[in-house]
């Protein structure tokens, strides 16, 4: 164990990880995980409802992104408060602790079809965390969807230039910059 | 059976909807859904990987999307080569007989969890599939993916607002106009 002691989500997502590693996604049990992290199956089933979700921390970010867009101040338009959230997954998820699993963790979702699935579907609700927090500010369908297909776009984005980088440039720096190409793409160059 | 004579592939999802109406998604088998075809075991796994699959129509889509983004005028801009896409999936896949099922396919989807996250996976392949071609294009990375996602969302939006439409609009239209709403948002009013 590593002296950077994280919480028990972070304990079973790094336990999974390792056994993912070592015996295959498939041949790994929630029970190995939890024995593996030093804890029991009813914790792990307290913070994940399956062997899948373990990769994907629950709606922890669906969660953060719907607040912080929910705090962002009333004359912010749509992507003003899409960035302000996206700062805030900077600050409280995607840390320097968990970059250095970015690499791995992408490694197995990438060869686990059950996990691409799970990644598919965290990725729409992440979306429509976002447009549901917009549209309760008054935005109204349509843009709402569209500013949040744009921040999950730049989320993604943002989330493999960070993951790869050698460099230890802060995420948030990485997600204003993707999110001002995005953004520059969708106002002039699509026709 | 129907006098409209649909193919292989269309009297496997019409089967299936109606076995998973009848007896559940869980209780129905790939065979019984080829038995109630009329069809083979063999032939329904020469089009579909597994039984999830029967309602997706396999790769069909993400092909033909592609297809109709290569062969757009090389004068035209991202967005448009998307909407003379989104034109041929009114013209080969969502036509009046497709409509009529998709109340139906919509309700057994949004029941079952391994069919939401199948549909999810669709989602990204299409919206990967619309941003390749474009990149083949020769379309920058970020535009792509840009112009990608907002085509992905029109057809989300067009798709539920025609299959939910008591009357005859055409898919290509309610495409159309769907896609223009997505472009002002995108352009003008997110800030």
């Amino acid at each position: 164990m590593a002296r950077w002691q994280p919480n028990a989500s972070e304990r079973l997502a790094l336990a999974a990880l390792d056994l993912f590693a070592e015996r295959g996604y498939e041949n790994t049990t929630v029970i190995d995980i939890a024995e593996r992290a030093g804890l029991t199956k009813s914790t792990f089933f307290r913070h994940f409802q399956d062997k899948r979700e373990v990769l994907f921390g629950g709606d922890t970010m669906a969660e953060l992104l719907a607040q912080e867009i929910a705090a962002a101040p009333a004359t912010a338009p749509p992507l003003e408060a899409v960035a302000l959230a996206l700062d805030a997954v900077g600050r409280e998820a995607f840390t320097a602790a968990r970059r250095a699993l970015g690499a791995r963790r992408r490694a197995v979702i990438a060869a686990n079809p059950e996990l691409r699935e799970r990644e598919a579907l965290k990725g729409l609700r992440l979306t429509a965390s976002m447009a549901d927090a917009l549209k309760r500010r008054g935005v109204p369908d349509v843009p709402s969807r569209v500013a949040a297909e744009l921040g999950a776009l730049t989320l993604r984005i943002a989330y493999e230039r960070w993951s790869d980088a050698p460099d230890a440039e802060e995420f948030g720096d990485v997600a204003r910059r993707a999110l001002g190409e995005v953004r520059a793409a969708s106002s002039t160059s699509l026709g």
